[in-house]
């Protein structure tokens, strides 16, 4: 396995081997151990000291099921700290194929490349003919270019212009550009360096084999077994997708309803998970209620929507996008989210960030709560460059500082996922502490079986939460494996094992994820953060949610223990 | 002398003592030292536990020339710090007769009321005649009800809609509101309390007395004779205003040119303090080169500048906004800088923030550098409300980070001034290192007679300048006086002395403003400021400034010494 070292100024790169002491880091651990060592934490993400690594988990390519999710770290324009975000997909697996464990981009540049890379090394092409249009059509040309088999991260028209927002897609096995390193705005640091597109070409390539077949073999056939027979992963996942969650949260009063004002929906019930199904399987035709977006992934969360006629609408429809774009907004009809997240999409913007800044421009009385026509407007402003669409583009916190709102749903400047922190405060805990800012995948505690109400003990819950979240993000494993892998991590040290041919332990997989949150700590307070920062914003303390009749109350110190200026020991 | 403490969520009000340990505390000192004690430092700038504090200095409405600058204190929207700005004009002269010392408002509301202050008490008045207009309306609005002898201060339009750019305007002796808390934000501080306007009547009080009559004769008459006899309040800001540093900073490379680019204008000679000079001379009626804002100033810095009938189009035209509006923006004809400032006026923005903002904008290529058209229209549509005049009322970052550019001329979010801190070296120490953002009167060092190039003693003097501006700002006299008062500051203690009648010595003057320092990094250390904002934009460092061929290389250690972080020993 090789880091591949591109530098975008001059349009060169070199391959390096991975060295000794990163052999067992991949995806996370990995794009923030690089990020840690070698950028400047006060640098401008958009300057020419930021990099942009991509990375795999050591476990990609490996053939085991959800284990195909890319890393994509580096100083986030967002936040102003470490940034690591990842998503599934094809591009990893391709990418894996290649030998290569991580990509380092570096310098900037005012053009626009794809970055096409096989297996005799890397050319740099002109991306002219890509640039302004939808993730689609652009993807279309890919295909056209380069053939239909390859795999690819680009970015959209936000991450050409740099907004905060910006994500970097790639495709699903069906070559659908529809999964997203969404947060914090890393498309935007893509964008500062030329990068329109990275093509992987796994063409010739041989296929990846385990070092050790016997322990790989045994260790995947319990592995597979697991997710089969869990509840979660056999079952719940495959019907209802993530969206499942939907009744769950609005029962607990954290479904985000305007703008954060309230924790349920009158309307829950026309966007939940059983709606979702139920529409997906009347309409039929393109459309499928479990749909897989790594190839062979067991899990098979994601789905695709049809439209009346039964013709794919877009992929997947997601617990968070339905509380972002649905709930938040005042929006009660699934059509109009998918429109939304569609939308989306298409312009590579980050949904949790983008409903949540559309959630405070209707807090701030530009539109009205529930005007659908309005939010899309505002994501065709964006599209066509207008003013209105920059704002948007920029987040929710801009949003909120344009128009001299107060009420803005972020923590270090990156928007809450869709669970209201006064009524999962474990997920309150964790958007506080998290080094990442507000992210549920940071340290997801709704599954915890705790009385979500209640401050005491969310500081440990939260805490456990993000070194477990941290684990399958270092892994390049879908953390929806969780349940089924539980809390035993044999099965997992055995797998790695078996594929690297080097013998590794539960515990040095624990203590991996836990030296990557030092590691992203230490950045962020090299970057300038303290304490001041591990706090949800003033109203969550003071101003109660009126479904749950709680406020946060988590204790500010027991918090501070495990954020930036803690001792963070697990 | 009196504390008044207004409540604007319930309108209510109540006056208290001065509290003996604040008794020499006045202006800067007063607002930080309350801010310090009464705001929690991670409060929301906009919200209900943020307070805005306007302080007068203890020489204010003793007579003595150039002491009524009023201090206007809270923590920033702009840079989420500690925030003090003043401003000349009478509203400190009469708030002072009234016998107050300070303002301290409180709470938040939606809609907006003018305080009137009298002899009698407080009263609150609905002002939503006063709204949505320009300022110079509106303060004609409250001299029709109230009487022409009043003073106020007031938010314009910026400050209705909560933005970073929005200033409090006061009056000068002639009622023009004209003269500006301009730094901050702290107009939209305001605007979040609900306060259009405070009104000041001091009909029917009596004039303050020396305590010490004999004391502070003495000392008054040789504080005016320096003020008389030195080269610059007596001749250089008399004849040319502040604008006289057109000609000099151009030479050192330090006047800002297209968006801070580089230091010297190919147009220096046309927006010259001479040129401006020799304009209003020329065109005579209204204007005049040389105009005090407050009443019995010696220094008279200020001017009027008439339009080519001699009909006064506003006042004063000062270097920074030469600098901001003009040579930064590329434009180089004085009639074209000045509408600008006018415009600014009356919209109650931050001239230098705006300046700095539209710069950034033109970086972004929205528009050319040198098009006045167009900046003119960004600030119309400011007025107007549209989204583009949202962008640029958020400042100089906030248009940076919705148009992805890196080039911004910052510091913890505020805009530098007119001077290149490539140049100027340390007043980029003092940039970097102030509580307050990028402020020159927080630290001027340009009159220093040192190789302003060299990075070489630069952290010194910008110390001992930070303390120096600080006792100024403390004692509402305004800092062209320190010029003639000089280093020895016995002749300042003895006009204390003899004014309230307690013995002050120098070294309590300079011990106060080392406090004031102490006490702001302190609120900005809670409020998460750390060295890593001790610094300059990245490109400063790196991109050499053409015209003086430098870059920013201050050590930053050294300079970190004297910073958030560092133990501030004067």
């Amino acid at each position: 396995m090789k880091i591949l070292r591109i530098n975008m100024s001059d349009l060169t790169y070199r391959e390096e081997e991975v060295p000794a002491d990163k052999l067992l880091l991949g995806g996370r651990a990995l794009t923030s151990r690089i990020i840690k060592e070698e950028v400047p934490a006060t640098c401008h993400p958009l300057g020419p000291n930021n990099k942009l690594v991509l990375s795999n988990g050591v476990l990609t390519a490996s053939m085991a099921s959800s284990a195909e999710r890319t890393s994509l770290g580096g100083k986030s324009p967002l936040t102003g700290g470490i940034k690591e975000s990842n998503a599934g997909g094809t591009a990893g697996l391709k990418m894996g194929r290649l030998g290569l464990r991580a990509i380092i981009f570096e310098g900037i540049r005012d053009d626009f490349y794809t970055v096409y890379i096989d297996k005799d090394g890397v050319r740099f092409e002109k991306a002219d003919d890509l640039l302004g249009k939808r993730v689609s059509e652009s993807a279309q040309l890919i295909y056209e270019k380069y053939g239909k088999n390859v795999g690819l991260y680009m970015i959209g028209v936000s991450g050409e212009r740099k907004m905060n927002t910006a994500a970097m897609a790639n495709a699903d096995k069906d070559g659908s550009p529809t999964r997203f390193c969404g947060r914090g705005g890393l498309g935007a640091v893509a964008g500062a360096k030329g990068i329109k597109a990275i093509v992987f070409n796994d063409e010739g390539v041989e296929k990846n084999r385990p070092k050790n077949p016997d322990v790989y073999k045994e260790a995947l056939k319990q592995y597979s077994l697991s997710l089969r027979e869990n509840p979660g992963t056999g079952k719940l996942f495959p019907e209802l997708g993530t969206a499942a969650m939907v009744r769950s949260t609005n029962k607990l009063g954290a479904l985000p309803t305007r703008n954060f004002s309230t924790g349920s929906f009158e309307h829950y019930k026309s966007i939940s998970g059983e709606t979702l199904r139920e529409i997906i399987l009347e309409r039929g035709g393109e459309g499928t209620p479990t749909h897989n977006c790594m190839p062979g992934c067991a899990i098979r969360c994601s789905n695709i929507y049809p439209d009346k006629d039964g013709k794919a609408v877009t992929s997947p429809i997601e617990y968070e996008n339905i509380g972002l774009l649905g709930s938040n907004l005042g929006i009660g009809d699934m059509d109009q989210i998918v429109e939304l997240n569609r939308l989306c999409n298409e312009l590579a913007v980050d949904t949790i960030e983008t409903g949540a800044a559309i959630g405070v421009a209707m807090e701030a009385g530009l539109l009205e709560f529930g005007d659908f026509e309005g939010a899309r407007q505002l994501l065709l402003d964006l599209e066509a460059d207008k003013p209105m669409g920059r704002i948007i583009g920029g987040g929710a916190e801009l949003v909120g500082k344009i128009y001299g709102v107060r009420k803005v749903p972020v923590v270090k400047g990156q928007a809450m996922p869709a669970y209201d922190p006064r009524s999962i405060k474990g997920l309150g805990v964790t958007f506080a502490t998290s080094p990442q800012g507000a992210d549920h995948t940071a340290g997801q505690t709704v599954r915890a079986q705790v009385d979500h109400h209640s401050p005491e003990g969310q500081v440990k819950i939260s805490q456990k939460s993000q070194v477990v979240n941290t684990i399958y993000d270092n892994l390049g494993l879908c953390y929806f494996a969780a349940g089924a892998v539980g809390p035993n991590l044999d099965m997992l040290a055995r797998l790695i094992t078996g594929y690297i041919g080097v013998e590794v332990t539960a515990d040095d997989i624990k203590n991996m994820a836990k030296q990557t949150l030092k590691d992203e700590h230490e950045f962020n307070r090299m970057a300038g953060f303290t304490k001041a920062h591990d706090r949800l914003p003033e109203h969550f303390y003071e101003e109660e949610n009126p479904a749950s009749g709680t406020v946060f109350d988590v204790d500010q110190e027991e918090m501070e223990a495990i954020g930036v200026e803690g001792n963070h020991a697990g």
